[in-house]
């Protein structure tokens, strides 16, 4: 069954352009990781914040990734980051039109 | 262009099933607010979490979205939700298949 995984993190930036350029990269690393379905990439200046919402196919897959891509945030001096894995509630998903699969 | 919210707070039930009967007219609803594109419908009974990550097509109409979802979970017994609205980094989560349309 499909987990969403969400992140959040304390950031400076950068923002927008300039990190899709520095990251294009690291995205497309992603997109081999063992279970990933998609990322959609969160940032806010305003609130000095980045993340991203993750489908994966399986808990199992989740929690690997975020404890992989928590060690290399802590890398990039990113100490403390949010993670939380939800189950997603498909009958209601489908009626709202959100992208599950 | 579109703001992500993600919205989470403390959730004793009900989950899955029971939950998608009784908020199946509720969700309905929510494909009628003003700027709404797609809502997935996020849980944990693990963890007594409940939420929702929601694309808008801008910001007004996810800060006004989430004024009154606030305000109707309150009249539910939930007072503390956590909401952040984020940009979406384009580029990058065009790379890693993040449906942001």
């Amino acid at each position: 069954m499909v987990k969403l995984l969400q992140v959040d993190f304390d950031f400076t930036g950068p923002f927008g352009e300039e990190m899709a350029e520095k990251l294009a990269g690291l995205a497309e690393s992603i997109n081999s990781e063992p279970g990933f379905i998609w990322k959609i990439w969160t940032e806010s200046r305003k609130d000095q914040l980045a993340g991203g919402i993750y489908l994966f196919e399986d808990e199992e897959s989740a929690n690997a990734y975020f404890k992989m891509h928590s060690a290399r945030l802590k890398e990039m001096g990113i100490n403390e980051v949010r993670g939380q894995i939800f189950d997603v509630n498909i009958p209601l998903s489908t009626i709202t039109k959100g992208p599950v699969d």
